[in-house]
């Protein structure tokens, strides 16, 4: 099953997007349809039935408002040697904001000052049911499915410290989606090609099932330390050619379209709007600190 | 005023305490409150005559569901020198999850295996109004009120890689209240001695006027790249004195008592306890990385 979130009347609906039809459900997204123990058989009854909706969706982000968005960064191990990172013995995890999400065909707008706007093709993991230490095969099984998305990263205020949080959380940059396909229908071990396109020139190209933690792993190791709830998002981490490891580094501009492509989910169609904004904002710190 | 959450009957209310008396508002929590603009004349207005309420609450993190939880790391001149650390051109900041909060009397309990787990005291700001690419002027006029935080760390998961995100997320391991003190009754800027006590003895003793980045500059730069809402919680920082910068290192053990005393605030008192468990959780990675 493929399931999104459609925009309609200004709200949300959670929708099963079949062959030549699209069903709505009785719940405002995705998130909310996971919540429910019995969401497959919700969603497979009401395939049966119920009236269409229109074929060209407003596709909200496929989990607008997860509890908690985890990202892996140097997961597949071309990306770790183009960004000269050493052998990862742990997951290198950092958070979103729910509203850092954007939807599949949203325009990413960023202000000028945010310098070094890259791409990141990502196969995302959404989680179906509770997992607390969970062991690799309970998080595998509680899975609901997989989706794509592209974790923006703003690479000037990513590398302000040695935490990625600012560069990684600019408002309304990391489409996700366009769909939830099932993980009964899809198997990212058994690869599935993850490509991203830059006005048609293809940037990355990369297999999911050459990632160096798996979402299995990445879940068990999550659920260590934090509970993990129905419609949460892992993003799993990028393959090799972002524009950051490219001499010299490359970066988006006004009006360029980024595409990430995920084998079986879907693709995210990305118009990137630079805008042309005065930061009144930078206050610096209060206090020098001494150097000792 | 002073704005404290409740748990009332297996739910939570939002309170004001008085001098004398603690009087319950109509709503969930102070997060909630604080959602309304004129939150301040509410609270105000409901000191004037409403019931009493048990004098011996049972508190909540003051805030229990913000949006957002920002924190600040390097922080304080003394810190970032016992941390080894290089004198900081922007704040370093990480994100918490909600659930990370827990109440300011609440026992922390962490799994053997989260070895290091160590105090961070620290003086809290609380958003009291919207704000995007704030000022530092408008940043400083939409803090709500000040509170204090327990960033309870577990150094060892904080050091499996760069980013800090499992070491700082543990669920239930920050300790954040007593209660929220009005802007308008408490400057930082002029000076807050900001204690911790571990069974009694003093290990940090900051002023929070020597914060390297104040609240208001922290709001205004955090607010460049994601907006922030009223309830979101901002932890700036710990002075030095933390376990880790011991030698030998220092860690809490079971059994001990944890107290962080900010002026004027009050003082959360936390009970350790480190819980024997078998973690069957860590898968490692999938996939070898080639050596190349």
């Amino acid at each position: 099953m493929r399931l999104g979130t459609a925009r309609v009347d200004g709200a949300t609906r959670a929708v099963v997007v079949a062959e030549r039809s699209v069903v709505p459900l009785p719940f405002a997204d995705v998130g909310e349809l996971l919540g429910h123990p019995t969401w497959r058989d919700i969603a497979e009854s009401a395939l049966a039935g119920a009236p269409d909706m229109p074929a060209d969706l407003d596709l909200a982000p496929v989990v607008p408002r997860p509890s908690k968005v985890v990202c892996c960064g140097h997961n597949y191990a071309g990306h770790i040697r183009e960004m000269g990172r050493p052998v990862p013995q742990h997951p290198t995890l950092f958070a979103k904001f729910a509203d850092t999400l954007t939807g599949p065909s949203d325009v990413v707008t960023v202000p000028d000052w945010a310098e070094g706007l890259d791409w990141e093709a990502e196969l995302a993991a959404v989680v179906g049911a509770p997992l607390h230490r969970a062991t690799r095969a309970e998080a595998a099984a509680a899975i609901a499915g997989w989706t794509a998305a592209n974790d923006l990263s703003v690479r000037s205020w990513q590398r302000h410290t040695g935490q990625w949080l600012p560069g990684k959380s600019f408002d309304r940059t990391t489409p996700l989606g366009p769909v939830l396909v099932t993980a009964d229908e899809l198997d990212p071990g058994a690869g599935l090609a993850l490509t991203c396109r830059v006005n048609g020139e293809v940037v990355q190209r990369g297999d999911t099932a050459d990632l160096v933690f798996d979402a299995a792993a990445l879940l068990s190791y999550i659920s260590s330390f934090t509970a993990l709830a129905p419609g949460d998002v892992v993003l799993t981490g990028t393959p090799a050619g972002v524009g950051a490891a490219e001499t010299p580094p490359r970066s988006l501009a006004d009006g360029d379209l980024v595409e990430v492509d995920l084998e079986g989910v879907g693709v995210l169609r990305t118009p990137i709007r630079i805008e042309t904004t005065r930061r009144d904002a930078d206050p610096g710190p209060a206090k020098e600190v001494p150097h000792e």
